[in-house]
């Protein structure tokens, strides 16, 4: 029997989605717990990784167990065992051949911004702050080069799994929101680390240290050296995987 | 000179407003931010206290210093030293006669419920999750009930510095709102923990474990021990002091 799971967490307190030999996974926690009310190990397997840091709305995961179980009652008793920084939304039967990764047809990352001189302090581990003033129009100029089919081998650190840079990007959205903007980002894959890494490049684009015109260069380098770094893992949530 | 401060804090990590013997409290950091600042020792006076635990969009402060220091370079200052779950809003001079505690004419406090079943792993500072059903209906009369100019010993813990209970809470308002509801309470004065007091009250109404034919009596007896547990720090903010 296949079970499919919306989850939500603050990543803050830990090293990212996927397990590490060092420090607290979410994959990790979650398999310790399934495995305490199930016992037997279970493999959950994740839509993406998440990085340390990085938070979810709406991550997807699947995971197999012979036994035909109760879905609240399951849903239940997880949400009471993980620590309250780990919600689990939903939990549900799956068809089959369901794949939280391999059947997913686009995911929605949103990034946000805070562009106030005064943090909100309810807000610290949520908003990268951004302390110049950002050319909005560039920004957007810069975003309508980004999106598209492309290799994005550029805007990718090392350490993805990923054969090929080929990916499509549907949109990048500014949307205005209190205290700054929140950056919506829809692909139908994303290489490690490349939405902080383009939020990164729009970022210097907006502080008029990049330019639109470098972009096409750019992707088609294929050379990770030649990008700005990535902005911080606090501001970006993975919001929905679409199947 | 005299001085006033709009500041805004989370309370999560803090012993409360007030400097206590141990422990870190918002007032105290506050008193050795600005002593570091004008190098020397500055007496900073709260509109109120504030828990342990407890938050503040619009606790107000005042302080004085001989010298004329401009507001604006001042405010940076306390915001670049100060620890980032302290904001300083505003900071402008103050007329002599101005005194954060004893000129307020009323103070405007909001107690966050979380009334789903499954908590926003976003919100686990800020929000009181309620496991029981409420019956609101209850609740609301019970307010009606507790508006007003009463003596409100039997809803403050021991530690007041008031000498005397009598104080006139001019709303009780449920407002809903994502995940929950919030209480909105506006008064001339609240004595030591009395909207927790009042929220516990109102949350054994909701449970019907109480009931608003008692309030009359409880008001009457002033006496601390009748009144149900103080609602978590966690759920509360000072939102206004109004002058």
């Amino acid at each position: 029997m296949k079970y499919r799971m919306v989850i939500s967490y603050d990543g803050t307190p830990y090293v990212g989605w996927q397990i590490q030999p060092q420090g607290e996974s979410i994959q990790g926690i979650l398999e310790r717990t399934l495995e305490r009310i199930l016992q037997k190990p279970i493999r959950v397997i994740g839509a993406g990784r998440t990085d340390a840091g990085v938070h979810a709305l709406g991550q997807v995961a699947h995971f197999v167990s012979e036994e035909v179980h109760d879905c609240k009652t399951l849903q239940f008793r997880l949400n009471c065992l993980l620590p309250k920084e780990i919600r689990i939304m939903l939990l549900e039967h799956a068809e089959p051949d369901f794949h939280a990764m391999h059947s997913a047809r686009s995911k929605i990352y949103h990034y946000h911004l805070w562009l106030e001189p005064i943090e909100d302090p309810f807000l610290l581990r949520y908003r990268h702050k951004v302390h110049s003033s950002l050319e909005l129009t560039a920004m957007h100029e810069a975003a309508q080069a980004l999106i598209g089919t492309h290799d994005f081998t550029t805007f990718a650190n090392c350490g993805s799994n990923a054969k090929e840079g080929q990916r499509t990007l549907q949109r990048i959205d500014f949307v205005p929101q209190a205290g700054g903007m929140r950056l919506e980002f829809e692909g139908n894959g994303f290489l490690y680390k490349m939405v902080r890494n383009l939020v990164g490049m729009l970022l210097e684009v907006g502080r008029g240290k990049r330019s639109t015109a470098e972009i096409p260069r750019l992707l088609a380098a294929t050379n990770r050296t030649l990008a700005p770094p990535p902005a911080p893992a606090l501001g970006l949530f993975l919001v929905e995987v679409k199947y």
